[in-house]
């Protein structure tokens, strides 16, 4: 569908096709945060921030700023942009679109001839998936000041975080003091299927889930698979079954309420996996994902209890769920929802409020600053793969939105 | 408990404690065929036959054979014995008792002064254990002449198998004709907890159960986990939960019957196998063993239902359950079985007939000859661990169950 936007859908695919097409050789979209294919991305959009009037610097914790200068010095910042490092075998929108979208607003107002107020800055983050370095978000949580510094001694082969920082044009010893920021949008792909089955244009963004990870280790006998009646097994493996299909039961219920909520199995692995021994040992790893914090504490409960039913009715052992990590749920700022909600009105946004499942930069941005994000629709919610798909047109749309969004910020 | 035996409990456990000593350094305890450390152990109970009386050979199969000459050459044999490699960090009894059995039944003949009518033969089996070459009771079925013959060609490092039987002192390419061997009986630990629960001295053996290995692939999609909905996702970990648990359902239904089944899902493995990617695939495999054909028959008649049902009902696909390999069970002779209760009874052994979950060289020497074997009890059922344990007192009274079983035998 072609709208009358003040963005260019036509020229932001041109970017992200540029950008995607900068890929590790024979392995498309793969441009790893730290690696020399992200140098080359980052050199590109540098290149392309400037030709369009910004002014580029990296800052501390390594991100790329081009910047907009504003009528009024010193009155604050209005920060736009995501990240353009993908995972292994990634796709061509997953973070490149909200950078691309940034650039885009910035060109769109020279073109209407519109000088803001504030500073405008778009930013491409550093390393936001998990990287070389085994740890994800490292510029938003660097730029908000809440990166951990035993971070810095993490390593890869032979470069610690702290190097690799610096290699990409950081300094990662100091730590810059952005008060001035105030207020951080994000656009990104939604990375699941709900804008495009429901066939909106946007997603206001209320809340960045909170994910926690825990593991649990089954732990039965391996004996003699022939010989071994069935009613005098310990076998680790039909428990922690009953327990896969709880923490799908217990998820399920907890996302028909009106809040997201998702609970998954990702890694599961078991001891001795020989073809005639019982299984004495499995290892799951759960990722569970709440809007809420509560339905956090109620999950993490009914699993404790859950775990602890199945293992003993199963006459196994089971270890107590282990906390791995626990990050608590992000809000968006109400006052940016409602301009957000505004804007996407203006240009005529099919648009709804819904939380994101997937952690962002932006839940790291609002430790500093107000913070809040647009979902733009991708093709049957694929993320993470090099199927991944979205429209110019709804970038452009996205794009549309935020630059809205910032004229009404600029006033307040 | 001390019994008034012909065997010899004490040399029985002396002999066990120096050829289980026979191990590879460090790793209690390991002896595999092939290896160097086998090579020892065949030299040791070469010299233990000899020394017995027994004139000693290699056959054309790789079997070590002592034989002690009856009254009646050309009369026919009859042949006791089980293996001596163990699995990587096995036990101390899986194949070793029944071969010091044998030997044992020879030396207590002479000790009452017995010279039979037909020859005995105390074998030692190559390579009853999954072997290097990935292949098990190679001995066996190379006496009875149902070795495959592609199997001479599978390699282990830079060695094939036909070159690791001559290594044994063997002779891969030649097949002996062994119709004089008119009855084989086997001594084994059970490997199951039977005997030892229920407190019996020996376990008649009625019939090694079948094996059939089977194969299922399920395929969902690989999606993001904090993203997509509950409701949206094809998870192949949770619809493979439902399949493992309706293979432990469907076999502990067969299992209630009077003969034996098991069924175990001994290797389990996913993909991708990340935290926050909900799983796309799991390949499974199941062990079944049955004693009767027609509830492996049944069995694989419910998985394939149960499969396709669970698969539909989940929105993930699941292969048809692929047949890897399927062994048909083998009955015990009867008038063999006949005979092993009568000397069960004579020397006093508390005795019940029972079937083989595991599989036994037994099965493969019934494709030639009458054969039959007893199990005897192992603590708790345990074996192929370091903590496999059985008295030097039941393998003495199995001992003389199979000493008094020859005797009967040889006046038929
Ligand atoms: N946006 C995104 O894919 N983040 C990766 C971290 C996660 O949510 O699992
Ligand atoms: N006796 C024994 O452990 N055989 C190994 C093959 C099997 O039964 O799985």
């Amino acid at each position: 569908m072609t709208r009358n936007l003040v963005t260019d859908a036509t020229r932001i695919g041109a970017d992200i096709d540029a950008l995607s097409g900068l890929t590790d050789p024979g392995r498309p979209y793969t441009r790893r945060a730290f690696t020399p294919m992200f140098l080359e991305g980052r050199n590109w959009l540098t290149q392309r921030f400037e030709a369009a009037g910004l002014s580029t610097r990296l800052d501390a914790a390594g991100n790329l700023i081009g910047t907009r200068r504003g009528r009024q010095p010193g009155s604050g910042t209005i920060m736009l942009g995501s990240h353009s490092d993908t995972v292994p075998d990634g796709g061509r929108y997953d973070g490149i679109a909200g950078v691309i979208a940034g650039l885009e607003v910035a060109r769109a107002l020279d073109e209407q001839g519109i000088t803001l107020e504030h500073d405008l800055e778009i930013v491409d983050f550093l390393a936001e998936e998990v990287s070389i370095f085994g740890v994800s978000c490292v510029g938003s949580r660097g730029l908000a000041g809440v990166r951990p510094d035993e971070w810095l001694t993490r390593e890869a082969g032979s470069l610690t975080l702290a190097e690799g920082i610096e290699q990409v044009g950081g300094n990662p010893a100091s730590a810059e003091d952005r008060s001035d920021i105030k207020a951080f949008l994000e656009l990104h792909i939604e990375q699941g299927p709900v804008l495009d089955n429901q066939q909106f244009d946007v997603g206001v963004v209320t809340a960045i889930a909170g994910i926690t990870r825990v593991e649990i280790i089954v732990e039965g006998r391996a004996d003699h698979a022939g010989t071994t009646p069935m009613g005098a097994r310990q076998d680790a493996l039909t428990a922690a079954s009953w327990m896969v299909l709880a923490v799908e039961r217990f998820a399920t219920e907890l996302a028909s309420g009106d809040a997201h909520f998702a609970a998954t199995v990702g890694e599961f692995s078991m001891e001795p996996n020989a073809a005639n021994v019982v299984p004495a040992r499995v290892r799951m790893l759960i990722d569970a994902r709440a809007e809420r914090r509560e339905d956090m504490v109620r999950f993490l409960g009914e699993l404790e209890a859950g775990v602890a039913g199945i293992a003993e009715q199963a006459g196994v052992t089971a270890s107590e769920p282990k906390i791995i990590s626990d990050n608590m749920p992000t809000p968006c700022d109400a006052e940016l929802l409602d301009i957000l909600d505004e804007a996407s009105e203006h240009v005529g946004a099919r648009h709804r409020r819904m939380a994101s499942g997937a952690g962002h930069d932006t839940a790291w941005m609002a430790r500093l600053t107000r913070a809040a994000m647009i979902f733009v629709p991708c093709l049957g919610g694929r993320s993470h793969t090099p199927d991944e798909s979205a429209t110019n047109e709804d970038i452009a749309m996205g794009a549309a939105v935020l630059l809205e969004a910032v004229k009404r910020l600029d006033t307040r």
